[in-house]
């Protein structure tokens, strides 16, 4: 095991003149040490401490992020991969300083093969901006975690988002990638074939590794035939139970919903205020169906008959492009509208997964802490994957509202790993959630993690302090 | 690295006599040197010459399995995991001796949770047995490779089958597992959560790892609801292109098929004469359909009218669970019945998997080489996935049959690799493809799962041979 990964690095290393002379000469502008650009580069969408890497590096092509680590691992300078900082974890604070790669100028389209449903891109190319290729060709890449967050930044962490419930998460849609390792050699792993059995999982095995492993620079994802029709909906129901209820059977079932989100009357009224919604202040589900128009027709009757079983009210209908649009702006903006609930404040989001029968369970007895607290808290989530966010709106000058915020935390986290859950069904580790990592899958397994790490990147520069916990050695 | 992996291990070391000893004091019967449970135990369903271990264990926990693993780490004797003997790539010869471990004899269904669609078994469950296990409760677990395989020795090689076009592989449908290390240590990974974004996917890393990194000892796997109707459908094609375009077209609709199997001319009268079944000997495509009875019948109508317009024939019915039953076992026994076209030969299965677009060339080209040896090829598979394979009926005996398989199989290989296609969809590396590995992922990749076999398991005693190439160190 390398000592690198147990006793941390010294924070700041300042970097070698001959480095920075060597960079700036090969790279001009595209290196920089400004301060409002390594500020920038700092922090993400996270309430965790900015911390600015030393230099930015903003790389056009595989290639050139392969000679720049090669020149890093030369010198031993932290690298830290950079999409278009949504994070939420500090995955991209560079807490040991060093170099980030900001990979949003490798924005290019390589391919898009429409006969095989794939499309190969760099790692810079957002979600939004994949999707707007897309136009015309009856196609659409479904992963949508709200932020337009970069596919290089989706696939390290291991995101999903509304509708993983039917298309899977990025773990799932993504076919193979090129990767830049911490010694700068380029590895391509998987393929363009649908399924292999070619050996070890190099594609799984770095997706959610969170830049620790390598630096996904072009990667090839699965794209989806845009459906017939597409249908949403939604539903306030009298409590969170009830909701709740309706989504554990609507899964059980096999209906092959596209979308199940849940929103507390607190989102709701939050969503409300926003995005000038005249949505009933109850808990509320969002729906999407999607298939030919009789699939269609004949998913909502069966979900609008569950939810009337559980007291759900009359569904309203968003058929029209434009409306269905507008009711899922309103959605993935609840998080910046319950940013407004409390005026100043940041959010410290949370992220458990459960298996669905406990999700109930695990909804209730965590309004039950919530009713404890006087923070505002506002809780929305993809139950239907058992995977739900509360929005704890704290003030970070404030001792007492951090430390409610992390007794929430500490407290969803343990109900939800007593439920065989998850600390984090997407956001991922980051710095914020290393200290769960043990407690959710064992001393043991973390070693084996630790002994992965310590093969691929055996002084641990690719964004250190990431995924793993400081600790033992295994 | 490790220069136990460039170096190859003595063939049949000795198992020393105190490790025997303490094995026989402990587990009696079921610690075998017997000559015909070693042969039994030394050869899969492959064409690869048996190598019997030098002993089998029969275990039952996994407690069991770990105190065995460590005994045989602290002497340095290799271990080679067996489920059912079912692998087809020599995945369980005991090349380098060693004691092979015998899971069939852990059977135990550990918990069935209905209302999360999982299941928790034992690594020696077969997938029959769990399906057995399930009924009357409306789910079931979809994976089908054909033979009755363990649960364990499918997740060890990514195994799929006729249904992967549908529900995915071992990969999409194992949620986490429990494995013994190379030094006996117990790990879990993953959870019983659909989703995480927990740190390294350990789960992906074993599944499709062959024994080499770890042995599987239980497993969680998802259930999915029975659909409400089921039916399925033969069709007759003038030639192979116009059902693979029949293929590829609903493929790229979105229909969501169940099963879209090909099988070829040769293959069809194979399956007559085995299953005294009376299809028309043309290129045939098998059918599934899964949904509500109104979707399944407009799925249904959809392909028809694509197989309509490249020429297909009037779709077959098979809607009672007995014909569909027996259809399905015709395909299944497509294998078996192949093998009778050249009494006492054996098969070499191929096992390519190639983006859809390129599946009608891919299969044409292979026609052609087929027209140039001489001896029986079958062509069936999985082409909803774009995955094939051919039976090459081969005298074992014959020098010339068996350079001829040689040189199909490597052909088809490079072609599909050209393709940017695998040369294993669903069988595995096993002793039999590691040659292709190199070509297949490039060196540099090779050498990352080599860095992290030599991490998990530095002297390589877990099925020492299996899934890398013999060759120069990373």
């Amino acid at each position: 095991m390398s000592p690198s990964l147990n006793s941390p690095l010294p924070k700041h290393p300042p970097l070698a003149e001959d480095l920075v002379a060597t960079l700036k000469d090969h790279f001009g502008s595209r290196f920089s040490q400004g301060e409002s650009i390594r500020m920038q580069h700092g922090r993400d969408e996270s309430v965790h401490e900015a911390a600015p890497p030393d230099a930015v590096f903003f790389a056009r092509s595989t290639q050139e992020v392969a000679d720049v680590v090669r020149l890093c691992h030369r010198q031993q300078v932290p690298i830290i991969p950079y999409g278009v900082g949504s994070s939420v974890e500090g995955h991209v604070l560079a807490i040991h300083g060093g170099i980030t790669i900001d990979l949003a100028g490798m924005n290019r389209i390589l391919a898009t093969h429409n006969e095989d449903l794939d499309a190969t891109v760099e790692a810079g190319v957002t979600r939004l901006q994949l999707n707007a290729s897309l136009k015309g060709s009856g196609l659409f890449f479904p992963i949508d975690p709200g932020a337009d967050a970069s596919l290089g930044g989706m696939a390290a962490t291991r995101a999903s988002g509304t509708n993983a419930v039917r298309y899977g998460t990025m773990r799932d849609n993504v076919l193979g990638m090129t990767v830049v390792l911490a010694d700068g050699k380029i590895i391509k792993t998987g393929g363009r074939a649908r399924k292999s059995s070619a050996g070890y999982d190099l594609t799984r095995l770095l997706i959610g590794s969170e830049g620790t492993l390598g630096i996904i620079t072009e990667l090839t994802v699965k794209l989806h035939p845009i459906p017939e029709a597409m249908s949403a909906a939604v539903c306030a129901f009298p409590d969170v139970e009830a909701a709740v209820d309706t989504v554990i059977q609507t899964i059980q079932l096999g209906v092959p919903m596209a979308r199940i989100e849940l929103l507390d009357a607190l989102t709701i009224s939050a969503v409300n205020r926003h995005s000038h919604t005249t949505l009933r202040e109850l808990p509320t589900l969002f729906f999407e169906f999607h298939g030919s128009p009789a699939a269609v027709s004949e998913q909502a009757q069966i979900v609008q008959g569950i939810a009337g079983g559980f007291g759900g009210q009359e569904f309203a209908w968003a058929t029209h492009n434009e409306d269905r649009s507008r009711l899922w702006q309103a959605r993935h903006d609840a998080y910046f509208a319950c940013l407004q609930l409390k005026p100043g404040c940041r959010a410290l989001p949370t992220d458990v997964c459960v298996p669905i029968s406990r999700l109930a369970e695990c909804i209730q007895a965590t309004n039950e802490d919530i009713s404890l607290v006087s923070i505002p808290i506002a809780l929305f989530g993809h139950v239907g994957d058992g995977n739900f966010h509360l929005v704890v709106l704290v003030d970070p000058t404030s001792a007492a509202d951090m430390h409610a915020a992390e007794w929430i935390n500490e407290r969803l986290v343990e109900r939800a790993l007593a439920m065989s859950g998850t600390c984090t069904g997407e956001h991922g580790i980051g710095i914020g959630k290393t200290r769960f990592m043990v407690r959710e899958h064992g001393a043991e397994a973390i070693a084996v993690m630790r002994a992965i790490k310590t093969a691929l990147d055996p002084t641990n520069l690719l964004n250190p302090g990431k995924v793993l916990p400081p600790g033992t050695a295994s």
